[in-house]
């Protein structure tokens, strides 16, 4: 039996990774550091700082090229068959190396928008596998911690959505507040931004975290050349916003 | 200057804490432990267990008792004069232990339900003060670990909400995802049943973790009688349940 760690390493600060995380990283016997291009690159060495920085003696890394995606065939089937190909591939790698106790290190938490667990199943279907998760810190929790503010209104909800579903779907009808991930495109840039109020993060937790607060409507043309040029500088970007709309203003 | 440090510890497990929350506690001159009543005293001693356990030299901790809440003035007014007498209180052990890097351990994360950096803000106007904010695991991250499950489908939203909102307003219109937190009354009672799926978890990543999944209709009275019988067991719960609407089916 293959035990199969799927480690939460939050948002690239060392000072995110858990307990639970580096004993099990500590534990595994290979830990597999999946590159995605170029533009990747760096996610795929701060992985390997990680290592170095928190483990005696890390295990062996097996750094390995994911597959192409091939949109072709529409979103839904396109990402189908590229998660059928990057199972195959960490079969692949899980076999050269003979390991029996292999790990991913996931960015933020396994749990939100990430395809490693819909992944892990697929693999547990090629190989006898037993999965454990371990929890991480959200990009949610570093925008909120970095900023000191609460994610939600006293006893309010609070929706976790993505750019796409801005842009195609406006303001949901029933929250004030909105976490939105996976936007490459500023949506936010798709709503009436009268009477909106944004908290944006990128790099959270990082030595080049960037905060921006305020009133959409005064901080947005910042945050759009803000990200830009940080873009630009690293080659890549993790940002995350929450929007809130206050309907008595 | 005073460094208020709010340390999010995860939900119980000495595993969740994080390399950063670990050295703020190390580096704080006093930790504040409030204790709520004799049904909650089990928290304080989970708070004292957790330091001695990560801590080779604990700094002092000081217990103290909440105030009460009155909330004969109504349910928003009664919160507001306590959120007040407790920032109160918090000034006074601050000022008597004449601590300058005093430090609260806050169940899961800051920002997440939970009033500690709104009464952080109130002690703010009392005494001058520096926050920092250390994030932490969540019921939500640790539920989803523990079953091993995403938080969303794919590139779907998901609501985060009380149970409260779920009796009052029923299953709101716009989301197939509902995490439900806050809930002391198994509030998924008040819904119809048919075609949802639950994940529900308690004392998540502790010794005594109880799972549950499946058909709402087939497993509710199940959790009814667990969360129960757990409850009377230890005198406290905390649990915490994910819902999925399944519209196809």
């Amino acid at each position: 039996m293959i035990e199969l760690a799927l480690i939460g390493i939050g948002t690239g600060s060392p000072g995110h990774l858990t307990r639970e995380g580096i004993a099990a990283m500590a534990d595994a016997d290979l830990i597999l550091i999946p590159a995605k291009g170029d533009d990747k690159a760096d996610l795929a060495d701060l992985r390997r700082a990680l290592c170095q920085q928190v483990l005696a003696s890390p295990p062996p890394l097996a750094v390995f090229d994911m597959p192409a995606r091939d949109a072709a065939d529409g979103y839904r089937q396109g990402v189908e068959a590229w998660h059928d190909a990057i199972a195959e591939r960490w079969e692949q790698v899980i076999r050269a190396h003979g390991a029996i106790r292999p790990a991913l290190l996931v960015w933020g938490d396994p749990s939100l928008y990430d395809s490693t667990l819909r992944i892990a199943e697929r693999v547990a279907r090629r190989l006898p596998l037993n999965l454990r998760v371990i929890p991480g810190i959200t990009a949610i929790q570093a925008l909120c911690a970095a900023h000191a503010i609460p994610l939600n209104a006293v006893a309010a909800p609070v929706l976790i959505t993505t750019g796409r579903r801005i842009r195609d779907h406006g303001w949901p009808g029933t929250v004030d507040r909105l976490v939105v991930m996976l936007d490459g495109e500023c949506s936010f840039q798709s709503l009436d931004s009268e009477g909106l109020h944004i908290w944006w993060g990128a790099f959270l937790g990082m030595p080049n975290q960037i905060l921006i607060r305020g009133p959409l409507p005064e901080v947005a043309g910042h945050i759009l050349e803000t990200r830009a040029r940080a873009r630009a500088q690293h080659g890549w970007i993790m940002d995350i916003y929450l929007l809130e709309r206050c309907r008595s203003r």
